[in-house]
Order: C-alpha cells, then sequence, then structure tokens
C-alpha cells in the first residue's frame, strides 16, 4: 500500500494529480495523490497557528507546487486542491469559523484565500469527513458504497460518506457522531461538550480513563493500581497491556467500551443504513495486529449484530480504517477529485 | 392547500404531470400531482391483497390512466409514476421482498411489473420516505433544504431526505428511526421488533398505552382509571382528553414521550444535521391545532436545544406536517419528477 512514507514512484502515477491537505493544531500534513488515491509526494510541516491564517495559506500554496516541483511535475499538472481543516466550519460558503486548536483562525475565508494564493480550485471540507472519504476511496471501506467512519481517540469523530459525497449537513456538523446519545437517563455521564449521554462521554479514550479512575477509586482489584501508584498515569495502551496480562478490570472496561460503541453504530445502521462501518484512531488497541484489537471488533460486531433489528443483523459489516494518520489528506485530495469530474 | 380533497382544477395545474401510489395494507391511494406538487386527481381503492400482487398491479395502472381521462387529460401528458410500499424491499432492484401488512406479495419485482403495465417510468421507493419527500416538497418541511420526517402513530416511521433525494440505507433499511436506540442499559423497555431501548419501545402509541397501563396497574392515582374501570380501552385520544382536563399523570406521561423523542431527534442532528424535522402521525395530539399539540412540540424543542451540541442549539427547527395521509403518494409523484429531471 502506497502512504505517506511509502510513495509511489511517479512514473507509475495514474494521472490527473490532486493535493489534499489536512490541517491541524500542531502539523498541516500536504500530499501530492494520483487518480486512484495514491501518494506521490507528501510533506508535514508545522502549523505555526501563531503566524496566523493569511501566513498559513501563502505556505500551504507555496507548498503544493513546491512539491510538484519537488517530484519533477508540472504545476499544470495538479488538477485541484482539497482541503480539511478542524473545527466549526461553513463548509458551502468555505469558511473556517472556530477551530478550537487554531486559536485565531477564526471566521476566515479559508477556501478562496487558498484558491487565490495557488491559483487552482479548492474543495473544502471538514477534517474528519475528509477522513472518511479517504478510508473509502482506498482504506478500510474500499469497495464499501456507502461508509461510517468512527476516529476514537481522545474524542470521538464521525465521517459519513454516501453515493461518493461527505453528508455535510445543514449546519456543517454532520456525522458528529460522538454526540450521538446512548443514554438518556438522569443520571448519564456527561461529554466533554458539556451534554448528557453522548458516546463521546462513554467510549473515548478520556472516558476510558475517567471511568477507570472511578473503578480505583472505588477500590476495585486490579493491576492497573500497581502501575499508577509508581506514578504512571492511567491510558488506554497502559489499559492494554494489563488486560493482555489477564486483569480482569481492564479487559472488562475496555470490552464495555466496545458495548457502547455498538450501541452508536446500531443507531447508525438505523438511521444512515450503510454498507460498512469503519473504525480508526488509537482506541482500536492494536487494530488487526493485536489479539485485544481483533477481540474489541469482535465485540463491537456481534453486539451490534444483537442490537439491531433482525433482518440487518448478518449484513452488519464493522472495519478497522487503513490510512492512519494519512486519512484526512488523500480524503481531501479525493473530495476535490470528486468535485472535478 | 390543495390536497386529495380539494383537487387543483386542472386548467390552473402546471405540467408536467407525475403519478404517485401509495400502497397501504387495506387502500391503495393514487393520485395525479401538478409539477408544483398539487394533487389534480384522486382516487382511494381497496388493496385486495388476497387477489394477488399481479392483479393490484395491474389495478393501479388501470387507475392511472383512468384518473387522466377523468379530467380530460390524455395518457400522454403524465410523464411517470411513482409508487411507494411499506416493509422490506430492495428499492435499486424495483423489488418488494416482505410486506408484513401485504402478506402473500413477497418477492416480487413491482416496479418493473408496474411499469410494463402502464407504459411509463417507475420511481420505487419507501412509503415512508416518499412520505418525507413529500413533507420536504410541498407540506411541513416546504422550504428546508433537508429534513427528517418522523411518522408518529403505532410505530414510528421515518426518513431522511438531503439534496432533493432520500436517504434509501445500503439494504433499503435507511431512516429507521423508530429503531434509535435512547437507552443502552440493560432493563431498557423493549420495541415491538423485539430489540431493547429503541425509540418506538417509549415513543409511539403503542409504548404509551403500555408506560400508562402499568402506571395503573402501579396504583398511581389518574382520572384515566374511571374511563378504563367503565370498560374504555387507554389511547393517546384519551390521554389527550384527560391530561387536557388537568390529569396530572396522563399530562406527565405525554410530556415524558416528548422527552424520549426529543433524545431521538438529538441523534438525528448529531448524525444528519438537517435544516429541520419534521413531525407528522396520530401522535401530535391535534398538531398546531391544538393546545396540547403546540405543548407537546415546544416541549420536544425545548428538550432537543438543551441536549443538542451548544452551537446547534439555536439552529433547531421542529414543525409539524401539513400533508397528513395525502404525503405519501405525493412524494412518491415528487420522487418520480426528481429522477426525470
Amino acid at each position: 500500500m502506497f502512504t505517506s512514507k511509502n510513495l509511489l514512484p511517479i512514473a507509475e502515477a495514474k494521472s490527473p494529480f490532486f493535493a489534499g491537505i489536512d490541517v491541524g493544531g500542531t502539523n498541516i500534513k500536504i500530499g501530492l495523490v494520483d487518480n486512484d488515491g495514491r501518494p506521490v509526494a507528501y510533506e508535514s510541516m508545522p502549523t505555526n497557528v501563531s503566524q496566523g491564517i493569511e501566513a498559513g495559506v501563502e505556505r500551504m500554496a507555496a507548498e503544493v507546487h513546491r512539491l510538484g516541483e519537488s517530484i519533477g511535475m508540472p504545476s499544470s499538472a495538479i488538477t485541484a486542491v482539497g482541503l480539511a481543516t478542524p473545527g466549526v466550519q461553513d463548509v458551502p460558503a468555505g469558511i473556517l469559523i472556530e477551530p478550537h486548536n487554531l486559536p485565531g483562525w477564526n471566521d476566515f475565508p479559508i477556501r478562496d484565500a487558498l484558491a487565490k494564493a495557488c491559483g487552482l480550485p479548492v474543495t473544502y471540507a471538514n477534517d474528519a469527513n475528509a477522513a472518511a472519504y479517504g478510508e473509502h476511496w482506498v482504506g478500510g471501506g474500499q469497495g464499501l458504497k456507502s461508509i461510517v467512519l468512527l476516529t476514537l481517540g481522545t474524542g470521538i469523530g464521525g465521517g459519513i460518506i454516501i453515493d461518493d459525497r461527505a453528508i455535510t449537513g445543514e449546519h456543517s456538523l454532520g456525522a458528529e457522531c460522538g454526540h450521538i446519545i446512548i443514554d438518556s437517563r438522569d443520571d448519564a455521564r456527561y461529554c466533554p461538550c458539556g451534554k448528557q449521554g453522548h458516546l463521546e462521554g462513554y467510549a473515548s479514550a478520556t472516558a476510558l480513563i475517567q471511568i477507570t479512575q472511578e473503578a480505583l477509586d472505588a477500590g476495585e482489584e486490579t493491576t492497573l493500581r500497581t502501575r499508577t501508584e509508581s506514578g504512571e498515569s492511567l491510558s488506554p495502551l497502559m489499559m492494554a497491556q494489563e488486560a493482555e496480562k489477564g486483569d480482569a478490570l481492564s479487559n472488562q472496561l475496555i470490552m464495555d467500551t466496545a458495548r457502547y460503541l455498538a450501541v452508536g453504530i446500531t443507531t447508525l445502521y438505523h438511521t444512515i443504513d450503510p454498507e460498512g462501518v469503519v473504525l480508526g484512531g488509537a482506541m482500536t488497541f492494536g487494530g488487526y495486529d493485536s489479539p485485544l484489537g481483533r477481540k474489541f471488533l469482535e465485540q463491537i460486531t456481534s453486539e451490534v449484530r444483537s442490537r439491531v433489528m433482525t433482518i440487518l443483523a448478518d449484513k452488519v459489516t464493522i472495519e478497522y480504517a487503513k490510512l492512519g494518520g494519512d486519512a484526512g489528506f488523500i480524503g481531501a485530495a479525493g473530495m476535490a477529485r470528486v468535485d472535478c469530474q
């Protein structure tokens, strides 16, 4: 598989080419991608948020052209640019409104500024939707006509792709799947967004750590205690290690996470009815390469099968993502490609 | 407003025309609709399920042409037919697979059979999606670019329209919104589909009656008891009457229903992010025309506003449906119109 670390030689690539840009709080990932979704050039550069959004846009535009030159590709070979950003956006208007991890980059017409700076059409997207498009195009959801991507990490992000298009939502807040309600009772857990009962308040890394700390505080027996008392901080990785060594509490709480995710995925089947669901992010416990990762996925799948309408049970398809941190820029390039068709 | 009972005179109609057919377990509703979604001819005929699906299809085709003749419209003026059916379907293949309320009408290529019988292109849809399209086109969701319709009755049906298209789903099970999970705990209520925690197990008429019966059995004080002890059967209508006369329990349980619906609608905002949500069906307590109906809608709206991500709170738009039982055939005609564009 071709990735940002294993680029396709330009001589083997299939034109036309598209640039994909994935803006994060720390780094901006920029790649050139061929018509089959294979990266042929890639660079990650510091976001340098404090220099301001206009300087950021100029650097992105310059990097798109520099990347082309670096592999001997004329600027004219790049057909369009896909730009993905986090935070609150107005996607149709191309405006970055309020990105929490990009302080000061507010209320700026980033799409049109970038188009002007690089002289190319720019397709603008939410970063989670871009990642979902990437996984749909050439990742864990390849071959599935419609997918939901859940990105499981500190929080829970989501992207929905149907008929080769992202569900952007009317207020550019489509596929905020971390905020699906899974528990509506008065004592439901709180989500970091401040509201109760949302999936992210149960199944994110943050939630797992909180739930585990509560179990430790309640005096439950677990080998995690030895490690936290020696000064280590609780983490999903530590829990995965202890679970693999046989710690019952770690195993139980990780499988509870699978159950919470299954509730949210069941609701997604009953609204979107996608051909498949793809799970990415660090909270996949090693994914297909680890026994715990495989057990986690089996647990989620079997829970979803038991919770969906009977007619759907044998149609449930849940896969791990394949593109890792490359999904955003590859997907952004892919969304630009769709807009050119 | 023009409806099946208040038809637009043909002289005022705007061509082209489309036929819409809404197949139910008891009746088949057939209408001719103009290019602005206004019915110009209408007939409801018994489904006669026992005569078989092939006879049903022949009667639908004949009725489409008879309706045209009845208002002096040449057959050539009808551009296409929209056909909506209930039950399990394969929408892209045009096959009615397993309609629970049409016994024997199984595994039949109804779309192509109807196209052959009436000599016109046929667009095939799920009846709930057709109703959603109707409300989006000329009903309670008119002017909203994307909507979710929830049909609240014995069960809870759903339809999602984005960019003038229904979310059909990969297994033709999109927008089964009655099966959104609102409670994931082990003691959650059961849905008629047999699974736990689904919205329909809490907020349908069936669920409200069950919940109320449980309260009666538990000895709660309520004026409903006088009526049930005199032989009347519990019903949402009876509860509405008692609530309006001041019965605290009836009022409380109806407002609980609003709260359950709000949980499901919150989840829909966090997945679809529609411009608005439209509520139809008998479980709307008289709708805009009744004080209780208005209070019910206010309660749902305020609950959704308190549960969604803060940024969405002032964007929440929930309306009652306007087309009643006409939504299905008007929407089916509208979906045929979209396919012809």
